[in-house]
Parts: C-alpha cells; structure tokens; sequence
C-alpha cells in the first residue's frame, strides 16, 4: 500500500475541489464506505440550511462558529465535534475567523464524488 | 436535536472508554453508519498489529507518529490523515511527544460498542 492511502489537512491539491457556496471551499475524499470533507469557510460566511439521507459527522479543527442543527444554534469552538443523523436540517455560520471542519458523511455522497459546486442537497 | 449530538475531543467524560494496549487510551462514539474514536497516546507507546473488516481512517491531530499499513512505515505528522481500507493490517507507534488520533470506522465495530480492553481484532 503506497502513499495514495495518506493526505494532510492542509495540502489542497489533493482531493475532489467542491465550491459547497461562496466562500467555502472544499476538498473530498471519498472511500468504500466513508466519504471525507475538509470545509475551509472564510470568516463570518455561512453555508444554507440543507439535509441529505446520508448520516454525517463535522470536527471543527479552526477557527469558531455556529452549527445549526435541527433549528438549534450551537456555539462550537476547535476541538467540538458532531454528528448529524441523517435527514437532519443542518448549516455552519463561521466566526470572525473563519473555520475549518472536517466532514464525515457515510454512506458516501454520490453528488460529492466528481467536481463541481453546491451542496447538492434537497433542502 | 439537543447537546446529545454535540462532544469534544478533550472531554474525557464522554463517549466509551477503552484502553487499546498500555499507553493507547480511547473515547469511542458509535453512530449508526460510522464511530468515531479519539486516540490518546503515550509518547514512544504503539499498538500491536491488527487488522478488521471495518473501512478506517485516521486523522493526527496532535503529535507525531509512524503509521504502519501493511507493513509499510509512514512517518506522519499533525494533519495528515489516511484511509485504511478493510482487512489491511495496521497500528501507530507515537513519537516522543506522544499522539492524539481521531480514527473513523465504518460500519461501526460492534465490539467497541460496550467498555472493554484490547483491540478486539482478528490479527
């Protein structure tokens, strides 16, 4: 097994570019049964409220900002982690210093699978 | 959606304890398609061998380490991650700082889902 198994957070020429809305910026890694997302979300910019079937979890690395689940804020500093069933109502307001977030979605989302821009989502 | 679905990876009040082997202390966070587990360890401390059906990845996050997949050394440090596709053998062995990990299995393993000691792996 050679070196095409192991990426870093901060090497952005690896993985699927996705543009989920403007100002964040995203890079995807797909596997067999997990699909993972490094979010980079410029400060105070916020992704739409939005679901998918797919059971996701968010680990914010950077920065601070608000999670919104379910209609409910949640204030989230570096080192809070989540999990968001599927279908759940979800969206991520960055603080004044942006965010990074590592995103796990499983199964993988098809729609995430080749470029492109958007969450691709239903709602 | 209440704070249920919120943690941290520095709260160790949180999620299932389970020590690996001396030295390898975890939190394990079981969903319904992935678990998440925080990896606390011991500097110059590994993990035996193993291996499980179970697709994983791993995130450093804190630390550095050798990451051993399939017999192959992989020197990593903070923000590299990797995928561990099912039934490769593989363990860490941490650096003289020790080493924080954030594994991700999917599914989940069921065997990590009660408190408990070792690996619990076939190899």
């Amino acid at each position: 097994m050679g070196d095409r198994h192991f990426f870093n957070l901060y090497d952005a020429s690896r993985g699927i570019a996705r543009t989920l809305s403007e100002g964040l910026e995203t890079r995807i890694f797909p596997g067999e049964n997990v699909m993972l997302s490094v979010v980079r979300i410029a400060a105070n910019r916020s992704g739409e409220i939005h679901s998918h079937p797919q059971e996701q979890w968010g680990v914010l690395l950077e920065g601070s900002g608000v999670r919104i689940q379910d209609g409910v804020e949640h204030a989230v500093s570096v080192g809070d982690f989540w999990q968001t069933p599927g279908g759940v109502p979800h969206g991520f307001r960055a603080g004044s210093s942006g965010a990074l977030v590592l995103d796990i979605f499983s199964p993988p989302r098809d729609e995430y699978r080749r470029p492109g821009a958007g969450f691709a989502a239903g709602e």
